[in-house]
This record gives structure tokens, sequence and C-alpha cells, in this order.
């Protein structure tokens, strides 16, 4: 693995900060866990009111949180003026998302000037126990010049 | 295209039953709209509660109606003793989803004995008009012999 | 379908001559066929040497042809100062690639200034009878400033 | 990781049975690396033949290693009367492919009775360096009752 350096003193912060500010992630009652330079865990306990039709946790937000945790992963890694876009992603879905805990583990495997790209795994943790559930390869642009404020 | 046709004559009143079962399609405000064998349409209106932090639907908020899309465009076409399952996908953003409402077409491309390839296209939508803001690719696997109930 | 417009008037001549700077594709059999702006086919004809161990053509070899009618798509999309970089592809397939002649079509979804996101659907081509083998979703990056040119 | 055990004695001889029997992989110049239960390895000498546009190794080709080590690795774990089928894969390009050799290493995420997900990573070596030049997540059906022979 590489090691990453943080573009600015700040970065922990600003993550938390902008994490804070997604509706989204508190609707489903998802929280940061660990932080590192491009590497980021949300955090998702099991609720019913987020899952689908067998009782599971709906796949989709599985992916809203491998999703986070891939985008704070990148965005951890940019300069202060800027911030960063999901292009796209691939994600795999290996077990049901049954929890009790979701873990969402975003690991950067490459820091570009234009383009990070970011490899999660999620897991469902019981005390110390985890299994893999789903595995994601996501590819971020970063928008240099631009805040991560609301429009 | 491929014309379609379905396993059993119940099987529209089954898509709209199971979708009826996910907690996770009312958490977000989603609804059915367009059916037919191997193509099904998701709606969702803007909603400040599935937003980011930049103010637009929450990206996995997207992959859900999506995936839920492709999901059920899959499901229209198996057997009544059967289910489906997403094992994958593949998600490009192509431009801010900000509604006013969200549209994600589901579309069957091959229906196999054990997988199903969907192609989903999530589209803005205002009144007749209508740009694309969201593409995915979607394998799901044929769960012979299983029915659609909760665990 | 958008109608995308050539950056230059020279877009069609110069897609071709990098197309025949391509040793791989000469190794392969594969050759352009129709041109537009956004819009590019490669021809590929059924050979022993391009095959797998099951007699079909090699995904890979599939891929190959998908991969560059994406590339050329989005190519034939960027000013005459600017060359594309495939970041990222998902395939799907569909069906053995058993030709007698494979034709991939790919066609831009979105042409960004940074990025330009391609569909290809690769076919199994037999006289006027097509049949879809294999899918592509593709992202490039433009890059500004570099001529398309050998290292 | 997860440690796979093989399904039968012959696994190891039937995967460099199966590889032999590849034209499209002798084209290029691949060859088998390194060998374990979920785990191969297939290298690949840079070579003028293979290369696109810009003097690097064709992105088709760093596919058709990739996807062959994805394809021999979900092989090495399926019982002797069955095969493997790419189902689809994700391919994130991450640097130039520029060897002087390739070395693409898949290892087997989940090996389900239908399903095995793979990973891949394909590295640029020269000596004992390496840095990652790509990155594929893959998706196999297991066909049962499936001779690996030649149709």
């Amino acid at each position: 693995m590489t090691a990453f350096v943080p573009k600015f003193p700040g970065w922990e912060a600003r993550v938390r900060d902008s994490f804070a500010r997604q509706p989204a992630m508190d609707l489903i009652g998802a929280t940061l866990g660990a932080l590192a330079p491009g590497a980021v865990d949300i955090e998702l306990p099991f609720d019913r009111r987020i899952t689908q039709q067998h009782g599971y946790v709906h796949g989709g937000v599985v992916a809203m949180v491998a999703d986070s945790a891939a985008g704070y992963a990148g965005f951890s890694l940019v300069p202060e003026s800027a911030t960063v876009l999901t292009v796209e992603y691939k994600m795999n879905f290996l077990a049901p998302a049954e929890g009790p805990l979701l873990r969402a583990r975003g690991r950067a495997l490459k820091a570009g000037r234009s383009l990070i790209i970011v490899q999660v795994d999620v897991f469902n943790c019981r005390g110390e126990a985890a299994s893999i559930c789903a595995t994601m390869l996501q590819t971020l642009m970063v928008m240099h010049g631009r805040a991560d404020a609301p429009r």
C-alpha cells in the first residue's frame, strides 16, 4: 500500500465538516469512523427502514456508504482549494448486507492531479468479526478551484 | 431492441407487490412508473432530505433508483418460482441529479436462464424535457426456486 | 441521441492516422469501419489466432476492439491540440463472440471538457444479420496540449 | 485474505493445460507465472507488436492478461466437471503499461457455487521493483457439467 500525504493540515476537519453537511447520510443513519489520509471508514447500523424486500440492507444503501467512503478517501487528499466529484464506480455484491453493523472501508489506490482511484470493501461486522459483503472500485475527478460548499 | 415475453400472466402484479415491500424505496420517496416486460421506470421527486453536501440528489440515492429499475426490469422476466439478486453494476454519473423529477429507465439487454443484463439511464425531468444524468450497466442472477419474500 | 460537433475539420483524417499507428490493431486484424463525430465502428474478422480455448474470439480481443471503438469515438470529439486516455471501462459479455465478423460500435454519451463517456455495443455479424455479444461503458480523459504521437 | 481449497487434486495440471490451448495468449506472448488455488499470475514481456499509438502496451492487451489471470484464478477453484465463463469485468488503468515485464495477479475474493468474484492487479515489473498500472474486478459464472474443451 502507498502512504499518502495530505495537501494541507486541515484535511481532517474539512472531511468531518463536509460529511456533516450531507442530509442523505443522516437519513440512513451513517457516521464517519476511522480517518487517515486516503483512508476513510463509514459505519452504518442495521435499521429496518433501510432494508429491501428480503429484509437485508438495500443494495443502494450499501452503495451510498461505499460511495461516501470512496469520496472522502479521495477528498482527504486534495488541496484546500479543490473538491471531488464521483465520475463512476463499479460495485460487486458478495453476500447479503445484514449487519448488525456495516463498515465501508475506502482506500485510495492512486491520487493523480486530475483523477483519484479508490477501492472500497464493505463488511458485515459483529463484535470483532468482520466478513466482506461488497466491494467497489471508484473513479473521482478532482475539481480544482471549487469549494466544497452548497450550490 | 429485443421484445421480451413474460414467463407468467401475473408478472406485473408481482413487480408492484414486491416494490411496495421495500422500506428503502419508501424512505427516499421513490415510486414505480411505466412497466412492461423487461422495461421498468422508477420516479423520484427532488427532496432536500436525499441531497449531498452540494445540494444535488446524493449519488447513492441515484444508484438506489437505478438499481431498483434494473432489478425490477429483470424481475419482470423470471418465472413465478424465481427471484433475482443484484450481482454487480457499474454506474457513470454524467451530470448533477437535480430533478425536479428523476426518472430511472431500466431496459433488459439479455435475459438468460441464470443471468440477466440490464441497462439503465437516469434522467433529470422537467415537464416534457429530459436530460440524461447517469447510466448503469447491471448483472442480475436468477434465483430459481426462491420466492420473493421477506427472510 | 445527442449530435456532436467536431472541434476542427481534420478530425476524421486524424482518427484514421492514429488508428493506423496501432500495431496491436494490426496484430489482431482489426480495421476501422463507419466514422462520424462521436461515433466509430471497428471491424474484426474471425481468425483462429485470436481465439480462446473454446474456439471463440478471446474476450480480451473483444475488449481490444470495443476499447478502440470507444477511444476513437472520444478522440473524434477533442480539439486538435488534445488527445484521450482510457481511464476505465466495464464490459459485459452477453454471448460468445463467434463472428464471422465482429463489429464494435462506439457512441459518445457525453463529451465534457475533461471527461468523455462512451457506450459500445459489439455485434456478431453475418451478412445483414447482427446480434449483440458484448457491451461496454467507458470513461476517457481528455489530455489537453498533448499530441497523439509516439513517446 | 481467505484461503481457498481446490475441488480436486488435478486442478493445477488442468489450469496449465487449458492455458496452453489459448492461441490468443500465445499471439501476445503471455505465459503462466505463480499458481495457487484461487491465485494465478500471468506474465507478459513488452513487445512492440502489442503496443498502441503512444508506444505503451495496448490497454486491450493489458485487459487480456488481467482477464486471463482472473479466469484461471476462478478456474482453479471449480470441480473437474465444471468450467468458467467471464460474465463481466471493470478495469481501471492507473499508469502506462510499459513493462519491461507486466505481471497480472488474480486473486479470488469469493467463490460461490454459481459465481466467482476475482480481483486482479497488474504491475509494471523491472527486476525486483513493481508498480501498479491497472486493476480489475471480475465476475465469473461457473458452468457445471461443461468440460473445458474446444467447441
